[in-house]
């Protein structure tokens, strides 16, 4: 079988692309030549020892050769680096990101791509809380989702041909406009990582003595929220000034909700608090049925 | 060796209970023979079924006659249950319960003790969110706390017995007073199962298409909050309302705290918004050191 593309740049071999490097070098089916780019040569590197791409460089117009550039830098720094890039890329050449937000980012680029290069962003719905080369794994996007979301008038075979490589990288595809797609991420993703970092900020402010007890006796709930905050801060960060409107909406739902369950608390209102938990036991026996838990 | 108690009674044969009467009967270092107390017949079926009491019973009065008769049913029932079983006790004898909450169950219970009968709680920090005889297993204990709350002036002696009895069940033991127990266990396991609980609901009043695409999505974060979502709702229920004023307390810190992140990122404070997730990463990592992750 011949691979999908003859080469394939990723930019910022960290945590997703170093994955998607690793996967591309195990299979053989997603691109002959893999170039791995970065602005830290400490990066490049650390992906020269790895040995999983063939050419390493800090030129974007080097990476900027490939048939598919694949941005995997921080959301704050996609634009930036597509600017780098687009002017040097290929005709008949795609360009794609994995940024997790999507905000401005397709209606910006779209509006600056060169004749005849398409954009077909795709957010691969898989990850850990580590990062940097060292952390990726070719099994990384098996059985997870990776959203496209292709700007409106997107080259169709373009959008097929970055389906075939997360199909090729073990994950299922779904389009969906650029809204939806941040409106569901900070349901599903953002709002846990805002409320998981928030409730470690919250313990850290306590009194000393309930920080060493946090500390001793987290396996008995704490725990369970907490793997998430472990997360990168600048990644995090990025993203939650990315979807400032979806997340800061979605909070305020949650946080009238929590009222709502502490009212019911503190009035003693003992069906209204049941039928909350037997509410959120649903949906978590629900996610044990899909086995998505 | 001798094992601790003659007799153990456990009523309220469940997770807990039944791990305690599981882990007797491997160990045999606990006590010579099991009684299992229980008001729905059912349960003492199934208890008969797996072996793990040599005696059953609904009756409070036999259930009374151990050495040790611990209370393993849900805080809400614990000082009913205790009305019924002290007045069969014997002198000499140790009631404890394994009540996730204490509020005024300790000077309660002390107020009505009878003669030459010592009431000492323990609260094992274990669990899962599978309740019921078959959920029980030997080693649930293991390398746990179980934090004692014995009320004032509780006799020594028989401070020192539940102590070994946790010891035999794998645990570390620590005591603390009522108060101090139940400020800690509101910010490690009743803030974070009311958080997991409340999610769940959020994003079940949320559209139709968001909940279907949460069920969809959760390994991106959402799943890590819900597993204790799938927990007991009665029980949940009387812990949120037996520990009332810690829990609100901490839930008003948790969502000041929150809304300051929210502020932070709605005006664009990078640096506030990047020290709090550090400082949230911090709590992390130690927990990671401390093993506890
Ligand atoms: N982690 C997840 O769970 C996850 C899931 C799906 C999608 N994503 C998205 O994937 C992207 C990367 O995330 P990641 O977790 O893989 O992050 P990561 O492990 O930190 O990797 C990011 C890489 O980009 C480099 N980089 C940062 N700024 C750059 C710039 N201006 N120019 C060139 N390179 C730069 C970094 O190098 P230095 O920092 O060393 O300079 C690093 O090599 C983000 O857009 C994120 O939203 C992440
Ligand atoms: N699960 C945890 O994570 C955890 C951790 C530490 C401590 N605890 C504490 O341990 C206790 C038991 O929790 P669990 O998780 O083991 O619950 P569980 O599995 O539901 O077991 C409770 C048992 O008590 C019985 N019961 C309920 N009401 C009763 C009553 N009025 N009289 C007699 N028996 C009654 C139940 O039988 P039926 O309901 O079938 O009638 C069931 O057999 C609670 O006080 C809880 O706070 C729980």
């Amino acid at each position: 079988m011949t691979p999908l593309f003859r080469s394939l740049s990723v930019i910022g071999p960290g945590l997703i692309g170093s994955s998607v490097l690793r996967r591309a070098r195990e299979t053989r089916a997603i691109a002959e030549t893999l170039i791995a780019a970065d602005s830290n040569p400490a990066v490049l590197e650390r992906v020269r020892e790895l040995g999983i791409a063939d050419i390493t460089t800090s030129d974007p117009a080097v990476a900027a050769q490939a048939d598919c550039v694949m941005i995997c830098v921080p959301v704050g720094a996609v634009e930036e680096v597509a600017r780098q890039v687009l002017p040097f890329m290929k005709p008949g050449s795609i360009l794609t990101d994995v940024a997790s937000v999507r905000g401005q980012l397709g209606p910006t680029l779209a509006a600056i791509l060169p004749e005849n290069v398409a954009y077909v962003p795709g957010h691969p719905m898989a990850g850990t809380e580590h990062s940097g080369p060292d952390a990726g794994f070719s099994t990384l996007f098996e059985d997870r989702w990776a959203l496209l979301v292709p700007p409106e008038g997107a080259d169709t075979k373009a959008v097929n041909t970055i389906e075939q490589l997360w199909t090729l990288c073990g994950a299922r595809t779904k389009i969906l406009s650029d809204e939806k797609h941040d409106r569901i991420c900070a349901m599903v993703s953002h709002l846990p990582h805002l409320l998981a970092f928030t409730i470690c900020d919250t313990a850290d402010n306590l009194s000393d003595e309930i920080r060493a007890a946090v500390l001793d006796y987290a396996a008995s709930g704490f725990r369970d929220f907490t793997r998430i905050a472990a997360s990168d801060p600048v990644m995090w960060r990025d993203i939650f000034l990315a979807n400032k409107e979806a997340l800061l909406g979605t909070l305020d739902k949650f946080v009238a909700d929590t009222q709502a369950m502490a009212d019911a608390i503190r009035t003693g209102d003992e069906a209204a608090i049941t039928s909350k938990i037997e509410r959120g036991r649903a949906i978590r026996l629900t996610l044990i049925e899909n086995r998505q838990a």
